[in-house]
């Protein structure tokens, strides 16, 4: 026997440093000797919680959760999400910068709502006339109009509505008729179509196809309310005030500049490009005095915005935006953080189609004098040796400062080796990922894969104002959750790489990540003071 | 224009060596040279079939079938796979070895009923009297008795019948109620028992927990009709069949030892392992003898055991097992090829906690001088860094042969280094993950990921009498539909993993992999003359 137990201690202190071994990438990893005796701690008592609250709260059952686990389908679970510990402590958690979101898609549904509710001049319209049998397909479509066209066309509900003809916004509330559940029903139509609900995404949309068509069609409701200038502005306004509540000290937007203007509040559809980095740059100011005078100006560092627009261009048509967006950078060089290509990698064009335009991009910066980062979305897929899985070449070959989702990466050893060693970090989006069926649930998600092989990773939120799933905090729960080997030290790893990789300058990133350190110490102060 | 055009060929002179790069590791690559032009056209000719069918068969409207995709879950879909010509394709296609089966799940529960019908001695039980309500959680449980035990009792599902007393398998099923479906509906009783049907998968038990239960109730039905000697030897006998009619060449299924004994015809508990290994060995002897008679001689090359017990005995317990093991490789050295523990990896006892039996086990096997490989399931879970998870360090600690699942090794760059390295192969068992929940569909399963970096891997059924995947046609269809880089050659190099990394000594090995060449190449040539 005793022979046997000296087989066995050779064998564990042979296991631990193999285990190590496998480990010794994760970026947590290598600052783990510096976490304080508070970190250790903390970490060890959100543990407890964690398992503690997948033994009660995640094994009760709850009506209209058939399969609740830990990390299950988001739409579905955030009803028990909120009423657990673990949620507390992640909205209480300092989370650095926000990289991957798009601005339309932003700020709460119902926030944009009632701002629509109070601008003048806007009218809706749909493709025939509502009804109970349509309301699901039969999304509404809005326009500001100059005061020349306004309506008084009195229902969009009436049997006698001219299909696509403008009805003033407040006539088609008052007047929705009490089938369909009156003003409030009206309302709820409204939110309903600029939001994907879980019957949509595990049920009637369940695949990656179906569920992209949703999600597009929310476009359509939202950008005819997002794209008036005043609206625009408290939008924006919005966004920087619930980033700043939920942790967040700088936001890295993608705009969308596919159209060439914006209404402005008489109608008129003329407000420019620049016209909208001023308004940006204006309120992106305001916030910052507002949290000076609050007494948290350190909370908020700042925004800048990854200039967009959609890969269903002819290459001949992109050339026009991305002069564009050099010119935009030498008027606003604090703002243009970078440039990228968005929608439907499936449905949509390839990188390598664009690659004439690409190319030709990055000699004229040279030519201009600027630098303008390529910051693309690329394998945001279910493929494997698709064009979209393909893009993920032509980003890293293309010099892609950071990956939007990179969803297919872990399938590309040579490309994941690329992003570890030349510092390339992956914005990893947990809930639009699952949301849009990449993944069924947060355990079937690649994430512990890109963190194992040491590649950077930043924690987006995507598009919350269709997912509902505002600020980070849900994104860092359903990632504490659905990992025993991820703890705090993780996360705050995730938060401090978002700092790393942003787009701000070294002097910001300095100011943020003292923020950041600060914060992160007061936050497992309160962690053990309040959840021990 | 003309210095655009040099930019753009510069870049894509650079890309194809980057793709190549990346995908080197691909163990189809490393004879992508010496493929023959007919394995070429053959690849290309399926690529195009797949093509076609997806946009066809797949887009269409199917009833029952919400949502279908190419390698949709497997239960629903299995109706649509069966129309295609790529599942044509795939039941002729040569598979080489199959490495991972549960040989008491192996066998079409229809033919096994089959069997057990024409078996007199047999009585079942129920644990309450059967009716509508009950019928789908009050299992059957099997049993044949000496003829001293033999009773009359005339029916299950009598409200008069006592709860857990035997009743003749005839008298149960000719007194069926007619409410239940009588004779009818008692056999599809059965089989339901011994199968997982699409609702219960995709429905009520859509959780890996859950559907485990279900998983696990199918053993207490069918075992007590498989372990009777006289149809336990006629279901080895259909096993090996069925194996060959699908292309399969060499078996090397699990056997469960936990039981130390099963029932002779005269309902006696008397028939000990090394008796079961006699009647394993005459079976394949039998096989091999008609396959000659045929002049098919070549097409079954043999097959061996993995001898397994479960994880759920106490170190002492499995003493008994490791010793039972050694005296049967030392009587039967041809047939023993490992040794394994099964059953639910997340519910039962991990690896660990059998460090010091195990460790004794390779110092008794070199003291006997025989040896017996292990061949360990690990893995087999969506937990990150759980006890499960880790299972797969120890496994491979302990020199694991091959890895049973490893569904979650490509969380573990280490750990996928010395796989590749020391040439570790895994038995990858892509319909059992999907209907286990462990993937919602083959899209998002993790085999590319083991491909790209150059695991050897062997597809493999699991327990196709659960399952329906009978054969491993259905399993080569959902890998090949489901990744447009995965093609025939990828598939053919699948199989010879399967053949180079079994247990069969080098003289078989050699006999499999000649027989396999030939056959491959018949293989293309029918492709080419009956889909082109």
């Amino acid at each position: 026997m005793a022979s046997q137990s000296a087989a066995v201690s050779d064998y564990l202190a042979a296991r631990a440093p193999f285990i190590e071994q496998d480990r010794s990438l994760r970026r947590e990893n290598r600052t783990a000797n510096l976490r304080s005796t508070k970190e250790i701690e903390a970490d060890q008592l959100v543990r407890r919680i964690r398992a503690q609250e997948a033994d009660t709260v995640w094994k009760e059952e709850h009506e209209d959760v058939a399969h609740p686990f830990p990390g299950m389908e988001f739409l579905t679970g955030k009803k028990i999400i909120i009423q657990t510990k673990i949620f507390q402590i992640m909205s209480k958690m300092p989370k650095g910068a926000l990289l991957h979101a798009h601005l339309d898609a932003t700020v709460n549904a119902e926030f944009l709502w009632d701002l629509a509710l109070k601008q003048p001049g806007i009218h809706v319209r749909v493709a025939q006339p509502l009804s109970a049998a349509n309301l699901a397909t039969n999304l509404p479509e809005f326009r500001i109009l100059p005061s020349s066209l306004h309506t008084d066309i009195p229902s969009l509900s009436d049997t006698s509505y001219t299909p696509g003809s403008w009805v003033p916004l407040h006539n088609a509330r008052d007047s929705f008729s009490t089938e369909l559940g009156g003003t409030e029903g009206f309302d709820k139509y409204v939110i309903s179509s600029m939001t994907i609900n879980p019957a949509e995404a595990y049920g009637t949309h369940n695949t990656v196809e179906k569920i992209w068509q949703k999600f597009i069609s929310t476009f359509i409701t939202s950008t005819g309310l997002i794209r008036i200038e005043p609206i625009f502005s408290e939008y924006i306004r919005q966004f920087l005030r619930s980033s700043i509540e939920d942790g967040i000290l700088y936001v890295e937007p993608r705009i969308n500049f596919l159209y060439k203007n914006m209404w402005g509040a008489d109608g008129q559809e003329n407000i420019s490009h620049r016209e909208w980095l001023i308004m940006f740059d204006r309120v992106v100011k305001e916030v910052k005095a507002e949290m000076e005078q609050k007494g948290r100006g350190g909370e908020f560092i700042g925004a800048k915005i990854i200039y967009s627009t959609i890969r269903f261009l002819t290459p001949a048509e992109l050339d026009w935006y991305l002069e564009d967006c050099i010119a935009l950078k030498k008027e606003f060089p604090q703002l243009i953080a970078g440039f990228d290509l968005v929608g439907d990698e499936a449905q949509l064009r390839p990188l390598i189609y664009y690659i004439e335009p690409l190319l030709k991009f990055r000699e004229r910066q040279k030519e201009e004098g600027v630098d303008i980062p390529f910051i693309f979305h690329a394998g945001e897929t279910l493929g494997d040796g698709t064009e979209t899985d393909m893009n993920l070449y032509d980003a890293i070959l293309l010099g892609t400062k950071r990956i939007g989702h990179g969803f297919s990466l872990v399938k590309h050893p040579k490309l994941v080796e690329t992003c570890r060693q030349k510092g390339i970090a992956v914005e990893v989006c947990p809930i639009s990922n699952e949301i849009l069926r990449l993944t069924s649930s947060m355990l079937t998600h690649p994430l512990p894969v890109l963190l194992n092989n040491g590649v950077p990773v930043a924690l987006c939120s995507d598009d919350p104002a269709v997912f509902g799933n505002m600020g980070l905090s849900f994104d860092y729960y359903q990632v504490l959750v659905a990992s025993e080997l991820t703890g705090l030290s993780t996360l705050g790893a995730l938060a401090r790489d978002s700092i790393e990789f942003s787009s701000m300058d070294e002097r910001e990133k300095s100011a943020a990540l003292a923020v950041f350190e600060r914060k992160w110490a007061e936050f497992l102060n309160s962690v053990l003071s309040e959840f021990a």
